[in-house]
């Protein structure tokens, strides 16, 4: 009877982005049975976007006549570091956020339990809970796309932390005194290995006088790199790879190393089963991703775990929706602790 | 009734190290009721070792006239990486082990349940349970000694991983293409901040002609350096830099800010609210770890972890052993799952 009822009871999973954001009403059986996404609008500041995502969800619920006794709560994934025990935006550069408290605000207008966590974090649970990693119970995810982020699953859940910020993998330190990131910190794994690093280390070589691209046919790259350096882009250094260019594939290779290296350390903290790689750049898989799986392979310590399976997500973008929906269910379903 | 019952049950603890072997007898409210200490013999093998480790705990059994059915099971902590899972020793380099199922053997022998993990795995859950992070639910210990090692307590239990190899702290990549580790791979953690590589780094740069020495009286690392670089140890690199000798000083200072990046990689990654430090250099707080814990501070991301407490341990070298006493209560207790 409890299971009938659980299957009947609905929660809303959000994710919001730098540029959209996406809400989903989610049945029991983790079914999408509506779903609506629309422009995130930075630029009207995060109390207004709050307020148009609490309309959006508030219509949702009621569109699809979901009783308020069934909707057991909301659950967000959001973009940049936060602190999923309080469900604050702690610093969202794509946002320009700064301690924003996302579910205070929906909890205070919906009058229903929000739960919040970072858009990794909860791709992590997505796909340990419904993608690759499936019934894993030691699991780590890491997307590399524009930057890098994950999230770690420990003993089959999510691991938080004390302030709920764990996973932060692409801030740990892999090069000392590296190039500067985003986070204002040197040679974090996302500025080494994150889409925009290989553009810009493929334009820095350049700009030193590199060579290698008469090798590069059409040489659209070289052209590029003579008159507009700042529109080569991340796919067009694995395009001019995939056609033999020497400096594209010297980047790639480099920066395939150190994502390896920053796996590495997950694997040798962490032990994790599985490691899930998803993300812009886990599609370049044969390009990228399978050099630094290499570099693991042959680097874990002890030798014992070089058995470690690491495998493409298989949620793609939906990975974090999918996520916030299972967090909210775990926090708020009739079976919580 | 069943907590009288608990306070009865009695468990026996054993670390097994390079140099000796530890083996104490713990009843129900956490007292070491009996203890032996004894040399490991390492020219003798695993076999034979384990065997005399056996009938020290049989003797230990019945000279304290425990009985059978009061006596829960054994925990054993060994140096070395150690599969926790099967309770085997992987790979003990100070041992010259390999492979060797201690848990099986001994419990084949006994006829009583044993459990194996790392020593600084188990002294992690020592920390955790009586020592300087009592009651801390996300915690990481770290030993930094003449190697470093330490494991991580999430949500309140020991991480183990999915081979039960969690927590390699001391093999976490630092600087890539570093100094060659004892563990065959490079720029390893511990390869650059452990008791050995700080004497290596003085012997290194006096061989490249470091003048610096000037300012140290009574010149005694000088004098050594000339005549017999090989006997420069950790001991005194710490003296000499305690009457301000430059170069020891300066080797100090970076071994501490490798340190302090290893420690940021785990406060990123972990979000723990607690990281205990132990270990013959843990000593040497002001010296050394209090730079490592002022690199961190500075270089947490994001900045609301910077209120991370990093605190010297409290067991000392019991640290192992009391935690082989709780994993072997936390495994074998009547109220274990």
């Amino acid at each position: 009877l409890s299971s009938e009822q659980d299957n009947r009871d609905f929660v809303v999973a959000v994710d919001i982005g730098g540029t959209k954001i996406l809400a989903c009403l989610v049945d029991g059986n983790n079914r999408m049975v509506d779903e609506h996404r629309f422009l995130t609008g930075t630029h009207r500041g995060p109390r207004a976007i709050v307020e148009n995502t609490v309309a959006v969800v508030r219509d949702m619920v009621e569109k699809n006549e979901v009783p308020r006794s069934r909707l057991l709560g909301v659950g967000v994934a959001s973009a940049g570091p936060c602190d999923s025990v309080e469900g604050a935006v702690i610093n969202g550069p794509n946002l320009g956020w700064q301690n924003v408290p996302v579910a205070r605000w929906m909890a205070d207008a919906l009058d229903v339990p929000v739960c919040l966590g970072n858009d990794a974090n909860l791709a992590a649970l997505g796909e340990q809970r419904y993608g690759a990693g499936t019934g894993v119970e030691n699991m780590v995810y890491v997307t590399v796309s524009t930057g890098i982020g994950g999230g770690i699953i420990t003993d089959g859940h999510l691991h938080s932390g004390g302030s709920g910020l764990s996973g932060e993998i692409g801030h740990i330190t892999v090069q000392a005194g590296g190039p500067l990131c985003t986070c204002g910190r040197r040679g974090c794994l996302q500025s080494l290995c994150a889409g925009p690093a290989l553009a810009r280390n493929v334009q820095e070589r350049l700009a030193q006088g590199g060579s290698s691209l008469s090798m590069f046919q059409p040489l659209q790259l070289l052209e590029l790199a003579k008159s507009r350096p700042e529109e080569i882009t991340p796919h067009l250094v694995f395009e001019a790879a995939g056609r033999g260019d020497a400096l594209s594939l010297a980047v790639l290779r480099e920066g395939a190393r150190n994502l390896g290296i920053g796996l590495t350390t997950l694997a040798i903290l962490l032990d994790p089963e599985m490691i899930v790689v998803g993300g812009g750049l886990a599609v370049r898989w044969d390009q990228y991703i399978a050099h630094a799986v290499d570099f693991v392979k042959a680097n874990t310590y002890p030798r014992s775990m070089q058995d470690i399976s690491i495998v493409p997500a298989s949620l793609g973008d939906r990975a974090g929706i999918v996520g916030a929906a299972a967090f909210a269910r775990d926090r708020f379903g009739r079976d919580a602790a």
